[in-house]
């Protein structure tokens, strides 16, 4: 057993931070830690909180963490933002407001960019959210800045997906584009003390009316003032009635097997290509890559010689 | 030569839509038309248009294809969905709108969305953008909705990307968090006649001195009122001016040759990965994909071992 998986196991937190950087640099020992933590994973309430900029998920999130604290859980919280890789969410600050809780021994909260992310963003930040697991998080919180098909994708890590949204900002709508009515299991309405909750309110209720969803399972709306510590509790039980519903439907189950299914393929997938990019740093293939960069070479057919090349076996 | 690529070179407009549908649905005759069509695409000034959802790109398409069409250009409009695969934008009605060019010959628009997309949605959309350049657009205009990183990675067809942002809207702040400030090439303040304009063209000149730009390009800011037809010749004054600049920079070949190489790996990749799912539809690695589902075995180990069967050759 390596080092790490034995602090991890025992809460040691530099281990788990380490363990973290292991997988957001893809450094070989990764593997075998994942392998021997995940008999230890599956005990965390996975909870995915995603909306658009300027929701006040950050704001929500670090409110909740106080009220899951008073009610004695520890809390991991990986806040994943895939925009720029040159500025970042960090320079709106986001992440400053959680520093309320860099003291506490029973929260850790860490951010994943795409700098350095060498696998890809939803597979790490699914490794990372299994270290926490193991580590002993009672609850991983798992945010995301802004809406598109990377949120999405790391969303499905999650075993319930809240959605948060403004009113008075037209997020209704921008939910319903970025086709994340889909795959929340509720909605926050946060910032319920500003004009325009009854109208987004109906507007989501409006919506759910069309959008196929989970038969047993209609996503409830609940309003919450965050900053007022209000509506958190409420939202907690939806949580909790959620997780519920998920184990005595088999949906659950259902959800869980689809994902690592899922991420089997999605690691063979990372690893080929690795392998395909190892061999072109050597100068395979240099001569016939360069026709291509020319435009003398159509990339259709110098793609199928490389996989004759590379993947010798692959028809 | 396939009859299809015949047509489409004789401009055939029912060949080149048909070849989208093979293209979109990945079928086998895909690759050897797309071959034959490569030596006769690069004639086309490829136009990437961008924004968030109600900034107007839509009825800004619309009209620059009728102020496009009155200089005599033939037009090709890739408009790109990468949302939700149930509702889609189809739902709001943004494409009806596009209608009004449907009895014109010189104009080609076809939506592309995920639904029934096998390959990537950026590959597809490549791809049909070569096949309306190998039919005769002299300009084809790549529309994508919203702002995420599915939409980022689609404008990368593109040889100049407009970025449409809407005064009022907090829409320069959204574009920075969305990465989208890095790739823009010139703005577009749609909705001209709108309050707020000069505080958003200030926000958008301060943001550019913050971020790295190609140095011998500053992306202009053109103040358009689409429905009124206001702008649309510096617009497309500002796209030539570009287009030139590429040119005589050496920065339009360097760019086509990164990404003509970026595209021979994204053809491997997915072949392989279609190679991997045949073989797992066909019932290669059952007993342990179940294994996995049922969480007794971890996915990580999993996926060594598929890799070993399934690709004998590759460490």
């Amino acid at each position: 057993m390596h080092e790490l998986t034995k602090r991890i196991l025992a809460g040691d937190v530099r281990g788990a931070a380490r363990a973290i950087t292991i997988i957001e640099n893809d450094y070989p020992e990764r593997s075998q830690i994942l392998q021997e933590l995940f008999p230890h994973t599956g005990k965390a309430k996975l909870i995915g909180i995603t909306g658009s900029p300027g929701a006040g998920k950050s704001s929500l999130v670090d409110n909740l963490i106080g009220y899951l604290r008073s009610q004695g859980l520890k809390i991991g919280v990986v806040a994943v933002d895939p925009t720029s890789p040159f500025t970042g969410g960090a320079i709106l600050g986001d992440r400053v407001r959680m520093q309320s809780h860099a003291l506490d021994r029973g929260v850790f909260i860490r951010s994943m960019g795409t700098r350095g992310s060498l696998g890809g963003l939803s597979r790490n930040t699914r490794d990372a959210v299994r270290v926490l697991d193991a580590y002993g998080c009672d609850v991983v919180l798992i945010e995301t800045v802004g809406v598109g098909q990377s949120e999405l994708d790391v969303m499905h890590i999650a075993d319930t997906i809240a959605v948060v949204l403004n009113p008075g900002a037209g997020d209704s709508v921008q939910a319903f584009k970025a086709g994340i009515m889909e795959i929340a299991d509720m909605f926050v309405i946060n910032k319920a003390d500003l004009p325009g909750v009854e109208k987004l309110q109906i507007e989501v209720e409006q919506m759910l009316d069309l959008v196929k969803h989970d038969a047993a399972w209609r996503p409830p709306i609940i309003r919450t003032i965050s900053t007022q510590n209000q509506g958190l509790e409420q939202l907690w039980s939806a949580v909790c009635e959620h997780q519920s519903h998920l184990e005595n439907s088999g949906e659950g189950q259902a959800r869980r097997s689809k994902h690592l299914q899922g991420e089997v393929l999605e690691i063979v997938h990372d690893q080929l290509f690795r392998h395909m990019e190892e061999k072109l740093e050597k100068g395979g293939y240099a001569a016939a890559m360069s026709e291509v960069a020319q435009g003398t070479r159509d990339p259709y057919s110098a793609a199928a010689e490389m996989i004759r090349l590379f993947f010798p076996h692959t028809p």
